[in-house]
């Protein structure tokens, strides 16, 4: 997978983060995810399908890190993983993905966009069984670090 | 959500376990999933597309029924959730939805599938973001009872 693939989710993650939670990430260096790192509390997950290669893609963060972000987003101080919560996890995994999308196209990749499902649970792994690599980005913040996974089959 | 679009799912969860892993499957009713129920240790999670729709499946095991179905399928015993479970379920995932693929175009729709993602974790819920009504349907067998979940937009 090369990294016309990968830096649209990267410049994409930064977008929306920066416009929707007004908080600047930092990107750390993309990663081949070995093992099944990067436990979450609340996982976003999208599938993709394009004429010629399928993948998925997952952003994953602890809860206090979601619980910060709620509150920049929405003034709202949430304490518990409750439908706030994974839905905004649902938009921004649907607006990171959508970002991207239009970034692809101008690399010539034309992307489906599944629905996002939300995946709550302490702890919980994401493991993509795409047949290509798993790229593991992690991004830092003053909210705390977050994870997104992309995986595309070839 | 009509029947001639979940019909195939139920129609294809049959058919898979049935000839992959010799469990006969009775389904119970579908119903509308309200609140977050049907936890589960470990889930296959994959996206779909068509021209028209978009949306999601997932199918959502208890520990010990799928480690019932590793050994059905494969003769091992498992008493953890391993890479041999994730791969299963993987596997498991993708073929159901390949099977209700074409059954789906027997009724005129063409679905684009993503990769499957597998998320483990001790009671972890599925929560899927699609516009449109999360049907749940449960599937008891000689192993248990497991759950699949569809979503499309609209």
């Amino acid at each position: 997978m090369k990294a016309d693939v990968i830096n649209p989710f990267l410049t994409s993650v930064a977008n929306v983060l920066s416009t929707m939670a007004m908080l600047e990430v930092s990107p750390g260096k993309p990663s081949i995810k070995e093992g099944n790192k990067s436990k979450g509390d609340v996982s976003g997950i999208i599938g993709m399908t394009t004429d010629t290669i399928n993948g998925s893609m997952a952003i994953t963060f602890p809860a206090d890190v979601v619980f910060s972000i709620v509150n920049k987003m929405l003034g709202e101080t949430v304490t518990e993983i409750n439908d706030t919560v994974t839905d905004l996890v649902g938009e921004l995994t649907n607006m990171i993905v959508g970002g991207a999308k239009g970034l692809l196209e101008e690399n010539g990749y034309d992307i489906g966009m599944a629905t996002p499902v939300v995946v709550t649970g302490k702890d919980h792994e994401v493991i993509h069984k795409g047949q290509g690599r798993n790229i593991l980005m992690p991004f830092s913040s003053e909210s705390g670090t977050f994870y997104v996974e992309v995986c595309f089959d070839g």
